[in-house]
C-alpha cells in the first residue's frame, strides 16, 4: 500500500465530487480520505438496474494504495452489473458523535464521510488475490497468516472490484453546534444545554466458536483489535 | 407510530426485495426490520443523475409508523429529484462483530442491515413538522421539548421526504462463523482460534459547547443517551 497519496487523488477536485452542502465542511487533504477508508469497516455500494432503480448495499471494503477494493459473489447480478463497468458511488461514513445544539435545525451529528464516485473494475490473478488479503487483513488483522487462503472453488466464487480514489469527495462535522448567536443570547434558549456527545465503537471480549476445541485460546491479534 | 408494523409491511415480498444472495440470512419479520431502524441513526440514500451515475450519501432518518422519514435541503439538486419522485433505496447497516472463521472465505461480520426501495414523497404542513420532530426525537431523545423547533425560514429550506417500509429486505447474520467440517477437522486449521468479536457502540460523556454558560449542567436525558 502505498504510504502516501498519489497526486491524482484530489477530493472535490472534479464537477460531480466539489461539495455543494455545507462546503465549509469540505476536506480536500487525500490524507483524510484515506485515514477513513482505513478506519471503517463497512461500505455502502450502489447499483442500479435496468428500470433506474437504485440498490444500495453494504460490503467489506479495504483500501488498497489509491483505489478501494470490495468483494462479492459472481452469482450477484449487481456485482456483475459493477464488474462490466456500470458508473457506481462507494461511501464510507463514520458516526463521531451527536450535536445538541440549542434549535432543532442546527442539531446534528459529528461525522466523516468519504465517497468514491467511478466505475469498478474487476481484479483478476495475482492482483484478485492481493485485494483478498487486503481486505482480510483490513477488517481482522493479523489473520491472513493463520487462516487457509481461498481455495480455486471458492475464488471462482468471488469477485474482488477495485474503484479508483481519483474521484472522490470528502465531508468532516466536528465539535460544537453552530448556533446562531440569536439562540445562543436568548432568555430562554440561551440557557439550555448545548454541545456534543462523542460516540465510538467498543469491542467486547472474543467469543470462541461452538465447534473450537476446548484450550485453544484466541490469539494475541484479535485480542488487540479492542481499539476503545 | 404504531407500535405493530402494518398488514403491508412485510420484507422479501417482492421480485426486487427477495435476498438472493446468502438467503439463509434474509429476515421476513417485519418487527425485525422495525427494530433495525430504531437502533441505528444514519442511513445511506441514493439518487442518481441524468448520466446515470448514483450517488450514496448519509441521512439523519427515522421510523415514522410505516415510512422511514429523511430530511435534506430543499436547495439539493439530489433532494430535489427524490422529492420529484425519482425511485430511490434507503439501507440502514449495524456492524455486530467481526466473524473469524478458519478460512478467509468464511471470515465475515455480524451484522443487521434493512434496505427500502420505493419512491419518496415530500411531506408538507403538520406531516412535515411531524417528520423533523421524529427525526429529532430518534437521534435526540427528549431533546424537542427544551429546544427551539423550527422557524418558517428554516423549514423552508429543510425538506422532509418519506419512504414508505412497503418495499424492503432484511438481512441479519450472527454468531459463529460456518466453516467447512474439512476445515474444523483439518490437522492445521482446526487446530486455530475460531469465534467472533462483538462490537457495540460507546457514548463518552456529554461535551458542553464553548458558547454554554458555566453552571448549566447536561440534562438527564443527554445523560441516558448512553446505551452501552
Amino acid at each position: 500500500m502505498s504510504p502516501t497519496p498519489a497526486e491524482r487523488v484530489r477530493p472535490g477536485s472534479t464537477d460531480r465530487t466539489r461539495v455543494r452542502r455545507l462546503p465549509e465542511l469540505a476536506v480536500t487533504d487525500p490524507q483524510v480520505l484515506y485515514d477513513i477508508l482505513d478506519a471503517g469497516r463497512v461500505a455502502h455500494v450502489a447499483t442500479v438496474d435496468a428500470e433506474a432503480q437504485p440498490y444500495v448495499v453494504p460490503v467489506a471494503y479495504a483500501r488498497m494504495g489509491d483505489d478501494v477494493v470490495f468483494h462479492g459473489s459472481t452469482g450477484s447480478r449487481l456485482f456483475r452489473s459493477l464488474a462490466e463497468g456500470q458508473s457506481t458511488c462507494l461511501t464510507v461514513t463514520l458516526l463521531d458523535g451527536l450535536v445538541v445544539a440549542r434549535s432543532a435545525f442546527e442539531s446534528s451529528m459529528n461525522y466523516r464521510c468519504a465517497m468514491v464516485v467511478g466505475r469498478a473494475r474487476r481484479l483478476d490473478g495475482d492482483d484478485e488475490l492481493d485485494g483478498l488479503r487486503v481486505i482480510t487483513e483490513h477488517l481482522l488483522p493479523g489473520r491472513w497468516q493463520d487462516c487457509r487462503h481461498p481455495s480455486a472453488k471458492e475464488r471462482a466464487a468471488t469477485m474482488v472490484l477495485a474503484l479508483s480514489l481519483a474521484e472522490a469527495s470528502v465531508k468532516v462535522r466536528t465539535g460544537d453546534p453552530d448556533d446562531d448567536a440569536a439562540d445562543v443570547s436568548d432568555p430562554v434558549y440561551g440557557r439550555i444545554w448545548a454541545g456534543h456527545v462523542p460516540i465510538g465503537e467498543q469491542h467486547f471480549g472474543p467469543v470462541a466458536s461452538a465447534d473450537c476445541p476446548a484450550g485453544i485460546e484466541p490469539p494475541d491479534y484479535v485480542r488487540s483489535w479492542a481499539r476503545s
